[in-house]
């Protein structure tokens, strides 16, 4: 009576899915609103840094031919001819013991080919006129930033897809870019499948729940880059589910259900998919939470059910859909960041199958560490609002003591890796 | 000439920054708005978890005391009258021998005290009606969730301050906040000051630049929770300059200005602090780079006065201006994340004052380490767009080599700690 259905390992399952890997469109933002978004071309140089020779400090521009013979014992004076701050262009171009007293920032007029500091020339008034007298020699170039010594123009220096951070906005300012291509944020429809499930701003009914997988999920995919586009509840009727998923496929990139996908008497995505004619390619992963994962696709369209259950339906979306979202966004390393931690706590139970257990990731001395959010009944309903992290244990392992290395993979990096 | 000031160690002017921290306002956003916002109030369960005695997984519910005499070799049969499926309220109260055909998360009918998981039944049908048959003993309370064994009604969940994260979000469907209450968002005005600055669509000109400060800081206020409102660019004009800044100051609950705040001779911030009467927490920092941040404060709003270079910029944003705006929005772990590091390159400078280094910070082997992102004056330009981390190098320490342990604080981590 029930099903037989046979599990994939989770990395193949997660392998299968990427075989859909592709990039989604772009678009063109503002940079007023181009934060947190990916890059959809390489950031180029549109001019010289700097793009004039310019002064690092605040002193006087002079030309340092002059100042060979300057010694403590022989000062040579320069007559200033010139006020420069940062922004105004010099207009005199220095003849022999001319200086220009200039700002950090500003141009170095012709002629000067290097600044001395405020700290090491005097000034002088004399006859109403300002002189500096200056007792060393300096180097041509001294104090100069050259024109194009940082970087030139047309050089790329940001990759396409990174993702914009303040230092990208300030690069995409520079450079005037007032407008971006950014990647095109994938549109994820959301259906969530069960008659027991109440809206939000419903009063509890005997024998239902509400709603809650559907803005869990929707704060996912916001968390991964997309955009979510929830289509509302299903109730267990087969005829009216199937119409209603069939007529969003177009309207998406990519399709989540919550629920249904079990062996259970009115877990109807099985017939779904099949009425669909959708190809199935897995409907169990040999993982707890989460078995009952299944991923079929429709052309090239990816439809995810997910678990109805809150933890496995978390856990299925950060492994399977995530990836592929961030693909879609050109992410290079779109699969969570994986690494080493140390376990903070026993967990006691053994792993028939990979497990993936909720967890709180700190950093200490240096170190990563994990403690398992979800060990005790008392705080199923919480954990998940305080994972940042799963512990992954391999199927075949008995439990873990305290202080041992495990895996964990991070729910808050932007940046992840290529394989799982 | 140049004015002498009085460097102040980070840790107290840090301290003395927060000397000024206060709560700011709460507003009312639908639960659709609220990812990535701060809880206003505790998030209280508003009733009881599960709300009614479930069935954990699909299966029959019966009377334990039915099974007493069941074995092997002694089958007892129960009569189904009734098929529940999850959201469905059995309707009839079992009697001997009686059971219920139940779904995972099905209301369990009253008379049942346990639930038969599928697998340990055989299903017979006779005279048109169906029955089970079970070959052991059950316990009350078997495979049943009793109602409130999770969670009470009226319990705290998650505590007021915290970021609304997906799991924080199931919770609030879960328990009916169809809006939620959430901390304001602090308004951060911004004015880059400057004549050399160019709006960021403009033709370069010569001796000028495109204004980046203003936006890369508009970016790091959006990461840090706040709503940036740009006031646009002040050129070196002490009257102009002061007046637009006065007429701001009621507009934000904080001000940021770039630039001005050094000892050049168009450097106007200290002229306009003294003519606003804001008295002067600090006016130089022992630290590079950053060392001439400035923060003033008139009546309870502080006025913070970044440097007009970039990273340095950069720096007094995220050390000065980052854990007061996370206060504001109860964030009780308001400054950045500190921890230790392994250091991947050579860094051969000296270090006479405390020296931040931008940084890029990853994981390998579950430990820390940091690569210094702005060593070579080749990547200065770009050293911003890849820094996730500050290295911090303590005043008084020569360079460090590869493999040293050093401090590190994340940028990237919302939740930070008590103490700088």
């Amino acid at each position: 009576m029930v099903e037989k259905r046979k599990p994939m390992p989770v990395d193949q399952a997660i392998a299968k899915v990427m075989e859909f890997r592709k990039a989604g469109g772009t678009e063109v933002v503002s940079i007023d609103r181009c934060d947190g978004r990916r890059l959809a071309e390489p950031l180029y140089t549109t001019n010289p840094v700097p793009s004039f020779n310019k002064s690092p400090y605040d002193g006087f521009a002079l030309r340092s031919c002059d100042t060979e013979q300057a010694s403590r014992n022989n000062p040579v004076e320069f007559e200033i001819v010139e006020h420069v701050g940062a922004g105004h262009v010099p207009e005199k171009k220095l003849e022999e013991y001319q200086a220009t007293r200039i700002m950090t920032g500003a141009q170095i007029p012709d002629g000067a080919d290097c600044v001395a500091m405020f700290e090491i020339c005097s000034e002088i008034k004399r006859n109403g006129k300002d002189f500096i007298s200056l007792k060393r020699t300096m180097e041509s170039g001294q104090n100069v930033v050259k024109k194009a010594s940082e970087i030139g123009e047309g050089k790329e220096l940001v990759r396409k897809g990174s993702l914009i951070n303040p230092g990208v906005k300030a690069l995409l300012a520079t450079f005037g870019y007032q407008t971006v291509h950014v990647m095109k944020k994938p549109i994820v429809g959301i259906f969530a499948t069960g008659s027991e499930l109440l809206d939000v701003d419903a009063e509890l009914e005997p024998g239902k729940i509400r709603n809650s997988n559907a803005y869990m999920i929707m704060s996912q995919i916001k968390r991964a880059g997309g955009d979510p586009h929830y289509f509302g509840k299903l109730d267990d009727e087969l005829e009216s589910s199937f119409q209603a998923i069939a007529e969003s496929i177009d309207k998406v990139d990519f399709l989540i259900t919550t629920g249904g996908v079990s062996v259970g008497d009115f877990d109807l995505m099985p017939a779904i998919y099949e009425k669909l004619h959708a190809t199935v390619l897995f409907n169990k992963v040999a993982m707890r939470p989460g078995s009952v994962t299944t991923v079929t696709a429709l052309q090239d369209k990816l439809l995810f059910g997910l678990s109805g259950n809150p933890s496995a339906c978390y856990v299925g979306f950060e492994l399977f859909v995530r990836p592929i979202l961030q693909t879609f966004l050109m992410n290079d390393t779109p699969l969570l960041k994986r690494s080493k931690a140390i376990l903070t706590d026993d967990f006691p139970k053994p792993n028939p199958f990979t497990r993936f257990v909720r967890g709180i990731l700190s950093i200490e001395d240096g170190q990563v560490r994990v403690s398992p959010a979800g060990i005790d009944k008392s705080n199923v309903v919480t954990s998940l609002a305080f994972t940042n992290g799963l512990m992954v244990l391999p199927g075949g392992t008995r439990g873990y003591n305290k202080g041992a290395i495990v895996d964990v993979l991070w729910l808050d990096q932007m940046e992840g890796q290529t394989t799982f």
